[in-house]
C-alpha cells in the first residue's frame, strides 16, 4: 500500500476492520473459533483446551452465537442429561482464512524451534495450506507493495452529516 | 477441517494462533495497523484517525515497536522539532494478509447497505484483492471443508514434562 487514501479525508465510523474487531477481536474470542474450528464442540472440552475461566467463556460463547457465528446446539446421549454443543455456522466458517492468517504469521516469526504445533493440510494432496492476496482477476500472490487502498462505496467523509464522532468500534 | 485433532491429545501452550494474538489480538492493536496500511505515521493522525486516548496508544505503539512490528523514526522538518514516525517493519507488513482477512469478513457481514468503506485493489489492474486460501500445490481457492489440521513438527503432547499449565497466551 505505497498509496495514502488521504486518511484524513474519510471516517473511521464504518471500517469493517472495526466492525470485524468489535466482534471478534478479543484474544480469547478468537480462541475459542480456534477450538471450533479443530472441532471441539462442548464446553467442558473448550474451557480444558484453553484453561479460561467459566464466566469468560460463558461470555464469549454467548457473543459469538448472538452474532450467528456459532450455534448452540442440544444434544443428549442415553442416559444423560441434555447438554450443549456449538457448531461453526457459514458465517462463523467464513472466519477461517483470518484464522489462517494469524496462524501462518505466528508460525513465521513465533514458532518454537522444532516448528509449528499444528499444519493445516489440503484434504486432497496433504500438502500445507496457506493464504494469499489475490485480486479478482486472478494475479496473485500479492504483497503489500502491490495494493492500494481506495475509498469504497460506503465510504464516509469526516465528520459527515448524521456521523456519529470518529470511533472505530 | 472435517477432521477432528484429536485435539485433547495436543497442548495448545505453542499454538501460534494464540502467541500472535498475545502480541496483536487486541482491537487497538489491529486498528493501529489498519492507519499503518493506510500510510498514517505520526502519533497525532493516529490518534485522530482512531479516538484513542494518548496513554493507550502509547502503549500499543511500544508494544509493536518491542514486537518488531513498527520501526519508530525521528524525523524533523526545517524550523520544527524532532517528531517521532512509526513505519511497517518487514514483519509487520506480513501481518497484511491477516488485516485483509478481517477487512473482508467484515464487508461481507458487517458493512453499511451503501457497501465497504474502503476497498483494496491491485496496483496493476485496479482490480479488488481478496485473501484466498491455497494449498502448496497451488490448489484452490480452498475453503475450511477442503482442509484439515495435523499435528506439526512442534507440537507438544499435552501435560508434556516441561510444559506448564495448559494456557492459551
Amino acid at each position: 500500500m505505497s498509496v495514502d487514501l488521504n486518511r484524513g479525508a474519510f471516517s473511521a465510523d464504518n471500517c469493517s476492520v472495526a466492525r470485524t474487531l468489535a466482534v471478534v477481536g478479543e484474544k480469547w474470542t478468537m480462541l475459542v473459533l480456534r477450538e471450533a474450528f479443530y472441532g471441539v464442540r462442548r464446553f467442558s472440552e473448550i474451557q480444558a483446551n484453553l484453561g479460561i475461566a467459566r464466566n469468560l467463556l460463558t461470555d464469549r460463547l454467548g457473543t459469538l452465537v448472538e452474532h450467528g457465528i456459532l450455534d448452540r446446539e442440544t444434544y443428549q446421549e442415553p442416559n444423560s442429561r441434555a447438554r450443549q454443543e456449538y457448531r461453526l455456522t457459514p458465517k462463523g466458517h467464513d472466519l477461517f482464512p483470518a484464522l489462517i492468517a494469524l496462524l501462518q504469521w505466528g508460525d513465521t516469526y513465533l514458532a518454537d524451534p522444532a516448528g509449528p504445533a499444528v499444519t493445516v493440510e489440503h484434504n486432497d494432496c496433504g500438502s500445507a495450506v496457506h493464504v494469499e492476496l489475490r485480486c479478482a482477476h486472478g494475479h496473485g500472490p500479492l504483497t503489500v507493495r502491490d495494493v492500494h487502498p481506495v475509498p469504497g462505496p460506503g465510504a464516509l467523509p469526516s465528520g459527515a452529516a448524521g456521523s456519529p464522532p470518529r470511533r472505530s468500534a
